[in-house]
């Protein structure tokens, strides 16, 4: 049965368009059928702790000599392993809060890349399964302008899900969310209305073809 | 009195090189005289919660109508501007994990990151103050080498710091430092070495100028 597995980070419960997005997504995905099914993990709404310790980057035969990490902790790395190796697609909803990755998000990633696992040549068991990013930025990037490369949250999906874990990133992205709420925005509503609408899009026809 | 805050976010409390760059400066700063005072924050053994409402990213007057995120959380918030505000030198140790800041450091930078309070034009009351941001790497990311542009973690500290809070930001680096751990790095262990005594002494030469 194709599975998706479906992530959200947004902090926003009530306007985000990361969560947007990533419904459209995964309601165009069950429309295809009942075959098609959906685990949803909110990262906002069930945080992760954070790492409680360095040597949780490695797995366990590769720690230091001595080290001990909690077990609950060895337990939740297991359970989110599976959660991906059980899922055809999996589709990761990643606002960028102050120029990177949401927390919640982040602690999902360092769980995510523990080489000779899930990354790492010749420990890629996910390679070349889909992964859609859905990337919501309040301000722009645009090439050229004075934050081009502020955006340093995609980069990271794209290394850790596609360089370490072998995955085949899609990403979709919105902009200009903010120029609703910020009067030295406001020029940029439009254009911030049809980014959204045209991820929306995006993410639809993805889930019909992936 | 000349007031340092010291921040740690290593997850690693056995061999961290971060961790001990930033103690170098501390031990160097404290050894100016009586005056030379610090806080020490523990982002890794007193770990910051996650964002519990992304309305938190707002002072309260721009949040919107409805907005209400937990007191403990703006508490929080208070408290952690308090403490950059009495210090004179900000040292932030940033091991990178999976390409950008650890989860934990990206929590004060969020609560850190407030338009109209601590940041943006007209509100940066730490403008021109030093940050010295101590970055350890374990791979190394060398212009032209296929990992070049991969260290997302201090563009962010820069960003948030220096562009967003107007601070006056240096940065201590040191890279390699798997090369110890990994049997593929080997041929790393003296640069990574090096660079590591380089790092300590750049943090102290700081720490008795700044």
């Amino acid at each position: 049965m194709p599975h998706l597995l479906h992530l959200d980070s947004s902090a926003d419960l009530a306007t985000s368009r990361s969560r947007a997005v990533t419904a459209a997504f995964a309601d165009t995905w069950r429309a295809r059928g009942e075959e098609y099914t959906v685990t949803h993990r909110d990262l906002h709404r069930d945080p992760l702790p954070h790492f409680a310790d360095a040597e949780q980057h490695w797995p366990a035969a590769a720690r230091r000599p001595g080290a001990n990490p909690p077990a609950e902790q060895d337990a939740l790395t297991a359970t989110l392993h599976a959660e991906v190796l059980a899922a055809d697609v999996v589709l990761v909803g990643a606002p960028l809060y102050n120029y990177t990755v949401p927390s919640t998000l982040k602690v999902w990633l360092d769980h995510l890349h523990i080489p000779g696992v899930l990354a790492g040549e010749g420990s890629q068991p996910l390679a070349g399964r889909p992964a859609v990013v859905v990337s919501s930025r309040g301000a722009t990037y645009d090439a050229g302008s004075p934050t081009e490369g502020w955006d340093h949250g995609v980069p990271v999906l794209r290394i850790v899900l596609g360089n370490s874990l072998g995955m085949d990133v899609h990403v979709v992205q919105t902009s200009a969310t903010l120029a609703d709420r910020l009067p030295e925005m406001a020029a940029l509503k439009e254009r911030g209305a049809a980014e959204f609408q045209a991820a929306l899009a995006a993410a639809r026809e993805l889930a019909r073809t992936l």
